[in-house]
Parts: C-alpha cells; structure tokens; sequence
C-alpha cells in the first residue's frame, strides 16, 4: 500500500517534513496552503500544490497527512482530514488543551483512523544517550535530572508571538523536552508541577521558561528552555548517588559521567583554604579519587518516525507516537500554565 | 581600645579565625574547647587555651569572642559570653531558629553588646563580581539570577552530618548563599519560595538542595548546592534582556559576559538543520553578532569583616552584618525547610 503523503501548512516545518519523509521512502505527493509564495515552493519541489482544501483531500491516492499550521487549526484540519479518509500526524504541539486533543482522539476512533505527533525528538541522539546512561545504572540511583535548551534567537517569527495561535516556548519546545521526560518515566506518576514563565524580551508569549516536576518515585525532573541566553549551560545535566553525567550539546561531541574512583588518598579531611573560603566540603578532590568515562555511542534514526506509521498503516507495527502520552503531555502542561499563572506549585497525579 | 579576642570551639572553623583575625590587626587571646586535641594545638599557635568556659569567660582584657562550635548551643553561649561583658560574633549558621536569633538579640540590646555574625562571603571575590555586572545594568534587565555552588566531598564531617545540631547544607552553604543575594535585594520582598532537599548519599541531613525565591519585583532567584556533583556548573550564571553573565568558579578567572552587537548579518530567519533538529529560535547565532566582555575587576578584602568589628567597637563604623540582616536569613531558612517537608510552594513576604 504504501504511504502517498500530503503536507497541511507548507511553512517551516511542512517544508522539512517535505524533505525528510522520503528519506524514509515516503512519497510526498500534495501540500497545501493559504500563501502562494509557498506553493510556488512546493511546485519547485515537484509537489502538487492546492490553495483549496477541499480539493487537496481529494488528491488521488494520498493517504495520510502532516499538519503543520499554526496550533490553533489544528483540531479542525484533523478532523476536517479524517473525514475525507486521512491518516493523520499532527505537529507538535498536537493541540493546545487537552479537551481538543479527546475530540480528535474520538475522531480517530471513530473513522479508523491513525493519529499521532511528530515527536521526533525521542530519536534525539542527546536524549537516547543519557537515557542510555540512567538506564542502564552507570551513575547509580539518579536523583535528579536537568534538560536544557537554550538559544539567543530572541524573537519569535510570525504566528508563535501570538497566545492565541499557540505560541510560546512551553508549547514549541517545552513538548518536545516534557515528551521525552515522560517517555522514561510511563508507569510513575508526576506528583507535583512548579514552573515559571518569563518573557525576557517582553513578547506576549513565554520566551524563558523553568519547570520542576517531582515524580512519586523517581528524580526530580527540571526542565528549562531559554530563547536569549549567550552562554550555554549543559544540555543534560544528571546527579546519581554514584556519579554525575553531563551532555553538552545535541552533538554529543563534549560530555561523559564522571565516579569515584576509591583510593587511599583522603578525600578532604580538613578545612582547606580554596578560592572558595575555608572549605572541606567543597575543596578540590584529588584527581586519581575520580574517574571519567566517556559517553556511549548511540545509533539513533530519525526516518524510524516516518519508517514506524508505514508499518503500522500496513499493521505490522504498533504505533510509537501514542495518543494515550500525546495526553499526558498536554496534561501536565495545562498545569503547567496554571502554576505559572497562578505562582504556586500544583499537586497532581499525571 | 582594639579587640582582644577569644575563640569558643577550636574546630575547623574556630581555627581559622586564630589564623585570619591577625591579618585584620586583631589579637586573639584565648579559646576555648573541649577537646584537649584541639586546646593543645592552640597552644601551639601560642593561644591561652580553656577546657572551663567560666575561667575561659574571665579572661583579663579579652572583650570579644567568635563562637565556632556547633549550631545548636550558640545561642546559650551567645547569651553567656555577653553576660560576662562581651561583645559576639556567632559563625554561621546563627541559630536554627528566628525564635532563637530573637532571644539573642534581645540580649544584645539589654547589655549593650554587639551581636553579629561570620557572614564572611558577602566579601567573596566572585559575588561581588557578579554583583558589579548587575548592579551596573551591564545585561540590561536581570530577569534570573542563579547561584550554585557543586562539590564532590560527599559525606558530611562530625556534627554536620546531624539534624540536632543543624547539619546539612541549606544551614552550612545555604545561609551564605541567601545572604549574598537578600543582600542584593534590601526593601525588595521574596513572596514565594519553593525548596527541595535531597540526600544522595543517604544522609540523615541535606546534602543536595535547589530552592527557588521569587522577588515582588526582580529577577528570580535560584540557589543550589550539591555535595556530590562531579560536574560543575557554574558558580553564577545570570539572564538579563541585554546579555548573559556566566561565572564559571570561585577564583573568577573564567566568565564574562555577552551581549548582542548588531549588525546587518540576519539572525536565523529561516528553520536550518542542526545537530538539534531543525530549528530556528535555537539555531546558531553568527559571531559577528554577538560581542563578549571580560569580567570585572573588582577588589575583596575578607579582612573588612574584623576591621568593621573594630570600627563598630570604637563608635566610628556602623556594623556591616547586622541582625535584621540575619533575621531576614533565618526565617527564609525556616520557610524553605518547611516548603521541602510539606512538598510545595509557599506564598511569603520576607
């Protein structure tokens, strides 16, 4: 059978997933949009390109489409596909309350039809690695967990300045960064939300954002994302009862976990002098009391995205992208936007 | 007139005030221990050493005392020694209590003596650094201020590793690291603070915390301590609508900060593919449009502490660490103990 894809919403986003869909050896085959600039474009990338979405659901032989639109359409455009005997994935955010999320959900259900999200950081090369890590112990019992991304971009383009279109960084990034949290942790429950939302630039939408999440049994989870920082902290940063693993970048090219290596050097049993002041605690450890390893080497394939709904369209897969964790997602970031607003940590059981 | 000092608790601590008040002009006279181990390497550092704290008390000419022992008798002793004519500074953490510090100042006011404490870091070099930048609106509007201090001692010393006698790190870092930064902040209220206290390695007192303390009108302000991080992050990392800080250590010798430059080069206006993906907010930004700047110089003098006390001693200086100061502190303390027991934020106005 065969994915035939076509594209909602040819901006940005709808152009990559242009490109990168066939990588899978998915073949795009319409897209579709309100600006002619952009179907010029497609045209130039041999897609067949409609101003009319009428006409565009009826292109012969498609069967499953990407949205790529502002936020605020996309439980309408779902729908409204689904109708006309569509697959749909939906880009992230899937939708900007949980309530819609249900509805097209329902809709699914209803038609048959597959429904998911283009989570593709969970291929992530980054995430997979400290996953890699925590998983398998090497830094032990692990109490805490930091994910950062940060950038100096500053400004928003277009339609993500606006609340009302679903701008902001908690639901462009911080969905990304919740998803792949969640993802590790399916059966333990979030048991409390605390986030703080800034706007560094004075936009009308958060462009500086930090999140603690505190699960029933597990590491406290921080997540942060900033659109106007200039130094870079970590992009993981992990502190097990064992050791400390630290990811620079998305490349994975600085980073390793660090333990202690037992000796018989005395680790600090005085009051040193340190730049730091009269310390013990905080005095420098001698260097053959620690012992750093490298990161692992972790394969990961972003085409497994596109590779796993043709599997599941010809039902030899299930469906990696499940509904069941878009919703707990949009969950937990209502609350999120509830603690902000509300400048209190919320008790929950996501 | 000039202060004569005695030391009460020749631990660690009390040690280094025997080696550091001289630097200051200050001579110390006398300590007090009870411990003979430590009472006789203050003799050999040529201090009249007590095992009887009345004698020690007696002392002839001695008109001030530092008290170095643990956190749960300084209140008695405080009370004590400005009984016996003497003018107080208490290390740090205070007391354990603001019902505690109030009684001590209370005494304070009926004798007469002056009752301050070691607050000696509001002199760190990095600090004030950090502080300098700030203060001097060189990144614009400070929107997070975050201050973290990591090492990789592990375990706790003695009566640090005891609830009852106030260990663990909120009481031994903490305190400074509050102090620094409330002292930024005089006529400015926290109204909210959201504290989680960890042990990592199963102690029975903190040795890994993160608080969060939102001002009524500036920057939000995170402190954190590690005690088994393998990593460090920096010691102050600070966002502004202007430009970033970065403070990577104590001894300042790396950091600065960076800011925009503008020029005609277009700061990402299109999605580009990444080691993150594809993304434009995070996309790199071209050198030519940012510009660094070195830190600060600025001069500390640890030895501003005992000289203030001198000053203060001959009515000529007002005291530099004073108790509102230190009350301010110590009900924060309280709050954030109570925020980590009771697993939420809470609203305040400190």
């Amino acid at each position: 059978m065969g994915m035939k894809l076509g594209i909602i919403g040819y901006g940005g986003m709808g152009y990559w997933h242009g490109e990168y869909a066939p990588r899978a050896g998915v073949e795009v085959v319409a897209a579709y949009d309100v600006d002619p600039k952009r179907l010029e474009m497609a045209k130039d990338n041999g897609i067949e390109a409609y101003d009319n979405l009428d006409e565009f659901l009826k292109h012969d032989g498609m069967n499953f489409v990407v949205i790529a639109t502002p936020n605020d359409v996309h439980k309408e455009l779902t729908i409204k596909s689904m109708h006309a005997g569509m697959h749909v994935m939906v880009e992230k955010p899937a939708t900007m309350s949980v309530a819609d999320w249900d509805d097209m959900v329902a809709e699914s259900e209803k038609t048959g039809q597959i429904l998911t999200v283009h989570q593709n950081r969970r291929w992530d090369k980054d995430y997979n690695v400290m996953r890699k890590v925590v998983e398998e112990g090497k830094i032990g019992e692990v109490l805490s967990i930091e994910s950062r991304v940060f950038g100096t971009g500053g400004a928003f383009f277009g339609w993500r300045s606006f609340p009302e279109y679903g701008g902001g960084m908690i639901l462009d990034w911080g969905v990304h960064l919740f998803d792949q949290l969640l993802g590790m942790y399916p059966d333990i429950k979030v048991t409390n939300v605390y986030a703080k939302l800034m706007t560094v630039l004075d936009q009308k939408v958060d462009d500086y954002f930090k999140v603690t999440l505190t699960l029933e049994n597990g590491p406290l989870l921080h997540v942060e994302v900033g659109t106007y920082a200039f130094y870079k902290l970590p992009r993981w940063y992990v502190i097990g009862n064992e050791g400390t693993l630290q990811i620079d970048d998305f490349d994975c090219e600085k980073g390793g976990y660090m333990k202690p290596r037992y000796t018989d050097t005395p680790v600090a049993e005085v009051v040193v002098m340190t730049s730091a002041g009269p310390t013990r605690m905080m005095a420098p450890r001698p260097p053959e009391t620690k012992e750093d390893f490298p990161l692992p080497e972790v394969e990961t394939d972003w085409t497994e995205l596109y590779q796993n709904l043709v599997g599941v369209m010809e039902g030899k897969e299930d469906l990696i992208v499940k509904p069941h964790q878009v919703r707990r997602v949009l969950e937990l970031i209502e609350v999120i936007f509830q603690s902000a607003e509300e400048d209190r940590s919320i008790e929950v059981r996501i």
